[in-house]
């Protein structure tokens, strides 16, 4: 076609610049080999598992009933005249049709989220945060995080050039925020998570990427991952303590994405939020850092990932720029009412005394006890691969193991003007049917080789996988060397 | 306070320049007067009656029971079980959720969308289109159809200074339009719809403002909406075949907003989509025009703004921008599952040998015809008002008169800084009660005042609605006389 108004020369050169490796190429690559599965061509394996991106649900997480009872509830309230519903399910189905517009969910919300909704997240966020209080005026409900985390750095960029807004962000980071940044043409700024040290975060670090980008770009942000996507670190109250200093001494705007508080596993680590402890601090941090931090209904235990739910709160926002906030927000009406009534019910969940409760614990607990035990196994059988070696998952729902990566492979991939990693892992899902993410989408020290997967497959999957991926990386290494 | 990262001063300056008067400080007074009747505040009205967004169930409008049955199956696939829903009802759900990752909707979808959905949404286009085909792969699912907008504009964005991508956009628009240009920092180009003319669309006016723009951007798209928003016209075929040629000599991608492609009303009116318009045109134009057109769950006689479904069929798009479409949707993850599920009822309504046949088609019927009925007394009633003038309400939900402002009231208004049209619609609110959205809202011929407002409110509430402009118009006129 020729004369076309649209080409790769003519768009949005940002656009171009934008990756998103958890659904890139390698993703592409699984859909093919699965639909030639299904055509009856033959392949070394008999079906792909894939643990490129945390879907709980595809990977055979069953919904928790009560979510879906007063979804169901909401969707058709004629079934409110079912007696086949347990009376909570039907009250919260009640309480919310009465805080939407005419009673449906089918109504436009407020574009900064349903009133009721943002209330109860922040009676949830005081209950979680030991009374620190919250005001729902500071709750922005969303289209999953994702949304929330594009639209405030969005508010955070301007300047050209050397005043160019530069946002700090951990390699390994979560590539939303590359591709963020990369789309509005802000300059992205890395540091370094500490691979030796269980991935923390360390101040010196920080410091050291802050005064290089002060050369070029005009630092004002600042986001951690907590629980670690992809690298399944779980900070200590102490970390958040010096990143909170930090920001504050450098006046950087935090950002705090903690979308899998309930994903902790290990012993010993806490689930710490920033605006906790910032309030903790006291007032000389609390009345003067600038923090927004995200939630999702798509991970810790409900997994509800296609619901695209969530919610930011915002602390210390200028009155001024929050009014922008809820301008830019409107322009796209407000996000999906069906992910509103399910973030009420994660936030205002069935309680002792009502008859769903421990119908709820139950589900609740095995999906995380399971998510626990998939931790430790993963952990556990991957270190016994010579040439990987892997962090303990914390938390949240990935592991980043280092590879070792032959020479040859290198050169071979370098021929094949692939990444390293890239190789691999198109390798490992063409040999064995096993579907993870090359590190290099997600960032890493030059040099260093890894992967990320997901530790949601059922146990029984799991196991078969990660034997999978020793037999591969055993063979991979022979073959090379 | 003192020393914050992100002010007024220092936040993204495009995100300032973003209006959105549909929501704008107009609603913010309206929720604030019913806040105050609720608390007792006496008011010379007892209810706020709001005419201001298309957002159908909040003014009472009820949702299409066969959409809902099976919005609750798929909630909570348990009651597929239960014989109290019809079969037709349970096949759908059936088929939805075999279609989504672990048969959930909550579990993400492909971020294109379902591919199920996607075909669904082909073969609705062929059947609306008389037999021109459609392919799957060239439909993109969203949420809602704001998404779709921003998304392929932000595409089309390129250059600086006069290489700076133009947009040209109706004036009046709905204001998405002008909210994403500036957001994007792309140079928004206005051509008038002829008011005298029922606001139909010219060609020698897309000429004039083209010519005037190339003299300080480059002009790369056309921006069309029919059935018209604010306006409600409904284009002609030929205006329709003019636009397209116009479009392919002047090397113009196409953007069709056709959300409202269900809502026409007037008699010897049709909806003509510009696919089918284009492929009937030949191939001289049917392989050359670049064309985007959009859809949405949230108008029509569906009406469910707050599930935020919606798709865009791309046409002619070179491949190598599709794939970067795909790459850039996909940061998102996908859209709302829920309303992926109600798009694809949308476009696969229950067929007459179905037992939800007949329902539907009544619940369908009902509501479109009652949408008839109001756009017909709307412009009625009006249009006996003298200062008032109005023209058919053609099509979409909307009427948008013009109104004769004395020039006594023009100078109170520029007195308080305030838009003529705003001044007029804040007194209208603050005497009766009536929510309306100013003119300058939209975009309008200077020194002409207009507002918009939508026919949904029910036809008695309308019928007061209605007397109460009368009233206030012949006041306001006599009062600054």
């Amino acid at each position: 076609m020729t004369g076309l108004v649209l080409t790769l020369d003519t768009m949005n050169p940002n656009i171009k610049r934008v990756e998103y490796a958890v659904r890139g190429p390698i993703v592409q690559r699984a859909m093919q080999l699965e639909k030639e599965l299904q055509e009856g061509v033959k392949k070394p394996f008999t079906e792909v598992i894939k643990a490129n991106i945390g879907d709980c649900h595809a990977m055979g997480q069953q919904p928790i009933t009560f979510f879906r009872q007063v979804l169901a509830l909401c969707s058709y309230p004629e079934l409110l005249n079912d007696n086949k519903f347990p009376e909570d399910a039907k009250d919260r189905a009640r309480r919310i049709l009465q805080a939407c517009g005419g009673g449906s969910i089918g109504a436009y919300s407020a574009s900064q989220g349903i009133e009721l909704v943002r209330q109860d997240v922040s009676r949830y966020i005081v209950r979680r945060d030991g009374g620190v209080p919250s005001n729902p005026d500071n709750i922005y409900l969303s289209t999953g995080a994702s949304d929330a985390i594009a639209t405030m750095l969005k508010l955070l960029v301007s300047g050209e050039g050397p005043t160019r807004t530069g946002v700090m962000i951990s390699i390994p980071q979560y590539p939303l925020y590359s591709a963020a940044l990369a789309d509005l043409g802000a300059i992205q700024i890395n540091y370094y998570l500490d691979e030796s040290n269980n991935w923390s975060l360390a101040v010196g670090e920080l410091r050291r990427a802050l005064e290089a980008a002060r050369k070029h770009c005009n630092p004002r942000a600042l986001c951690v991952i907590n629980p670690g996507n992809p690298t399944g670190q779980v900070q200590s109250r102490q970390c958040i303590e010096d990143v909170i200093r930090f920001a504050a001494e450098e006046n950087l705007f935090l950002m705090a994405d903690e979308v899998y508080q309930d994903n902790v596993y290990a012993e010993g680590c806490q689930f710490h939020s920033f605006k906790k402890v910032l309030f903790e601090m006291g007032p000389k941090y609390s009345e003067k850092v600038e923090l927004a931090s995200f939630h999702s209904t798509s991970k810790c235990y409900m997994g509800e990932c296609g619901f695209r739910g969530g919610y930011m709160e915002v602390i210390n926002l200028d009155p001024a720029v929050k009014a922008q906030l809820t301008k830019l927000v409107s322009v796209r009406l407000c996000p999906p009412v069906p992910g509103q009534a399910l973030l009420d019910l994660v936030v205002n969940p069935p309680q002792p005394d009502e008859p769903s409760y421990s119908t709820f614990m139950n589900e609740r607990t095995a999906v995380l006890a399971a998510l626990a035990e998939k931790a430790r196994m993963t952990e556990e059988i991957l270190n016994k691969v010579p040439g990987i070696r892997c962090n303990p998952v914390q938390g949240a729902m990935y592991s980043f193991p280092q590879i070792q990566i032959p020479h040859k492979a290198i050169e071979e991939a370098k021929e094949k003007g692939q990444a390293p990693d890239m190789f691999y892992c198109m390798t490992l899902l063409d040999e064995m049917g096993i579907c993870v993410v090359p590190g290099s989408g997600f960032g890493q020290r030059d040099g260093t080789y890894h992967f990320r997967m997901t530790i949601l497959p059922p146990t029984d999957k799991l196991k078969i996988f990660l034997a999978k991926v020793k037999e591969f990386h055993q063979r991979f290494t022979e073959r090379y060397s």
